[in-house]
């Protein structure tokens, strides 16, 4: 007989579990190939799904006091042990979505021991992608932002900090912590919301992965897990409304640049990530700045996360995670 | 909308598939991380399954009139369309062993444009290993048995040969045709039954490995799709009665070789080389000389086949295959 | 003593050798990334440098009797044996540039045994690429151009193609091949001089990128060997003037797609293709159907090739190639 | 212009540079492919070469007042700038051999966030390689040894330990701390010294290899840093003197794991960790316990070291080492 371990997967009711945010069936060639971001089983409209989203396969979302899990056996992520799980529930909770989706964006962009990395974007998603460029062994992690507590929330955990807003271009300020203006990765954790560099800009979509061109050496990646769509009716001109954005693609041809875009497979992730959670290797709750809030507070939080404050907000409708303090 | 295309792969009634030869259950980390050859899930005596087979889960065999799949809607590959499949169905029967293993063993010995490719052992395994070298577009295939028929056969579809029962040496034979005693790629398709190089040698079982840490280029990759056991009662010695290789692992060390060892996991290329054959562009039943026979020759079958026809049998209970011809 | 085999590569006087286009010191960062086309040492204005060109360092051309090769015992590739390369010398000449080149593309787009390939461009470079496609088992290759003698040539070595000049959509087309409009792998081998879908229309640089994130499969790759540059004084519009390009990012975003840019760094890949032409296994003066003018007839050469004749002019400055026949 | 940045690396004259323990030429194939510890120029006996060893190529050794550096312009890496370096340079010591050689052994062995990985031997390349596990985002990381200063150099650090002088076998020890005996990566930091397990048992070259296999995950990777010989005069029995091993690789196959052999090509990785040392991201002389001594001192530092001691001794030519302390 050959020891094959505790790693054996079935659920089992009364399992605590994660449930990635992407929907996936688990028997398409996409989710054979591990790119369950992109099942082609799950949504009549494009491949890929998600719960409570627009466009993305209809089923109710996941802010709710009890959600339905399509494919459960397949998507569900159990945790070891139920009682070592709780005390680190709030870390755990963000192997939902934020966590994978900021490492995805890390791993795509080639960050590993030693790298020089560029975040654009201190959202949820950027701070988590500067945490996990951190555990992957970036040498420096640089994050820009036009938000002072987002830039704050930054530095707390390590991090350099750019400010968009300020009149110096983002190529002197990574001068000025560099001593080139030249990185070896760079994360766009903004998409198609980006603005122009400078106070008093309005929307300019293509503008992040400009500037992922412009600083990221040649033969780096840039990884893209920032949202961009096909359409944006309330776009500032009639290319981008029609989900066209004017890259400057010739800089990254001429740099031999590789883009990687779309939806993060959390599959890929979540299990490796959830190890390094249960042994106390990423704060991730910390790094986002994690706060809980009642189910019924949610409309209140979405109002103070479009205001940009640097928290993310985990909704807790049964009152489990009252005590769960960030590591 | 975004079109998904035709590749959406619930199973149906009535669809026409593959079986391949691993049991899997398409929920453990294993599974997940697509290396189906070792399931967690479906063997209480070890990593992965197989039908009919001793040690490997106590699933029925599938050389019979019918067999059950377990979780098939996770481990059949449906073909596009039956008619078109008929036409190929030789072929694509190897689908669910013979075809994927050489492949494996190919893919792990680094086979790629321009490779040389060593292919120890003619039988089924080696054939389509060399038929894959080929297919992934090596420069040169030789492969090495002791008897005349196989090497015959591996003529006939483009392979260099070589006698392992002539005194020239190995090294001495890959010179002759390579002008030097190094290849870049070696894939054992014999196992532990190898026998000594020349005649009159009884079983020795590193005697491949060794022959491999031998000719493969330092640097190079050994792929060892052929079976090694943990126990082996009629052995020869003691050690290798439990499973004790002799290996000069010095030498491979010398050489900075990689070895990769298992059982192929059929799903990661099945998809593929489907696509291949119904392209007309492996004609895999032809390199091994696939050959129908009607069940209850299946005896008659086995006996040939261990005294070393070069013939892959394939059993046709219901005469489906009556007018299957080869590519 | 363990053997080393033959493959030592110390450049001799009298070597008959094949010069890379890209010029690379072999000792910088980039180099020994092996991204020789973006060596940062060779070129004051940017990363990565080429015999003869605009911005690419001021090293005069290869078209010329004679060249000096910088650097050049790290970037040239000796052939084995000057008389059997003789006997290829057509073949091997194009390990320069187009051959790499176009499997570079080929690479970057994901193909492999049993892909479904969509090549836009049907020059020299989308001829080479769709080659090598085929050489990397691709199981349906398919060409686009505008000019029916390309498409011809194409069809001369077995691929599938598409007219661009129709009305039929590229999504229709491809549906009529594939039965969906959607293939696995896409090879941009036009670059920023592409022009609108149909008759009539003029330069549109993105149209080839946005026809490929509609054609390519959820979670497929686009290579990208078709030069985009960083400014384009005749471009029809001001955003294409300074490089920028209207790309419908969005759905490629949707799709998961990633995109590979830049020169191809011939030296990852010339000396498989060598072994590959050498053993029969790669016809590709052939594919691009080289054709021998002596160096006086350059300029009718570059007069006709600009016209959209399917051929590619190989420019015999001494004569030696007089008899070279293609494969 | 594109910037390329400031890491243009020809050597200049005053440069402070890192010497890899190999000696590569910068120009084979070998070379070109990044295994320059193989290189095939340097050593007529056999790949790959190294200052001051048997069978090595025949290069004075670097344990001297000065060394001359073979192809120089290729092997050397200067550090961005010498007063930081200075600041460092006890750290900066290691990229020459025994970080790069520990953390390769832990990039083979597939070590990556969340990995729980084991360690066979605690002297210097096994410390390294418990580090840059640590690095590499390991959740846990064990390390087993007979020595117990050693164990307690590795618990200096963060590593869990196992004593393999104890009755308990290693896969008990194992299952006590993680609740299986099985963990995702194993590094053989030992080689062909191995010993038994147990105390009172003789040399078993084996052993080590075999206890991988015994508790490393079906499917994991086992990277073998630890050097294995050809001829070893010494050995306790036949099989042994000839570099023959005992390896139970029937466990091994049905498990498909894969064994990675071979000197650390330094280059592929000292940049990277030069950058994490200068970004105080790696503490490696603290790791291995790292002690400056005079040259002079050598014998007795080699006889120490013989004996077992938890200390990487450095030699200290010039003085220049004096006030050098660890991170």
């Amino acid at each position: 007989m050959i020891e094959v371990g505790n790693d054996v997967q079935f659920i089992k009711e009364g399992d605590l579990c994660s449930v990635p945010f992407n929907i996936a069936c688990g028997r398409c060639r996409a989710c054979k190939e591990r790119m369950t971001g992109i099942c082609l089983n799950v949504n009549p409209e494009r491949p890929g799904s998600a719960y409570g989203y627009v466009d993305m396969g209809g089923w109710p979302g996941g802010q709710a006091d009890y959600v339905m899990v399509p494919f459960a056996d397949f998507n569900l992520l159990p945790f070891p042990d139920k009682d070592q799980a709780m005390e680190k529930i709030l870390d755990l909770t963000m192997l939902s979505d934020i966590f994978p989706t900021g490492y995805h964006g890390a791993i795509k962009a080639g960050c590993t021991t030693g790298s020089t990395v560029y975040v654009a974007g201190a959202g949820p998603v950027g701070l988590a992608a500067a945490h996990a460029a951190q555990l992957l062994g970036a040498a420096v992690v640089i994050v820009g932002d036009a938000v002072e507590a987002r830039l704050n929330q930054a530095r707390s955990f390590g991090c350099e900090t750019i400010d968009i807003t300020q009149d110096t271009s983002i190529e002197d300020q990574i001068t000025e912590i560099m001593g080139e203006p030249i990185i070896d990765c760079t994360v766009d954790a903004v998409g198609f919301e980006a603005r122009g560099h400078g106070s008093g800009e309005g929307e300019a979509p293509a503008t992040v992965l400009n500037q992922a061109m412009s600083i990221t050496r040649a033969g780096g990646s840039i990884g893209i897990p920032g949202l961009y769509v096909t359409e944006d009716p309330g776009a500032a001109d009639e290319d981008a409304k029609h989900g066209a954005l004017k890259m400057d693609f010739g800089l990254g041809w001429a740099k031999s640049h590789a883009f990687y875009t779309g939806q993060c497979p959390v599959m890929q992730y979540n299990r490796e990530l959830m190890m390094s959670i249960l042994n106390d290797k990423a704060q991730i709750a910390k790094a986002v700045n994690a706060t809980v809030i009642p189910l019924d507070d949610a409309p209140q939080g979405y109002q103070e996360f479009d205001s940009g404050v640097a928290q993310k907000f985990v909704l807790d409708p049964h009152g489990d995670l009252q005590g769960a303090s960030r590591a």
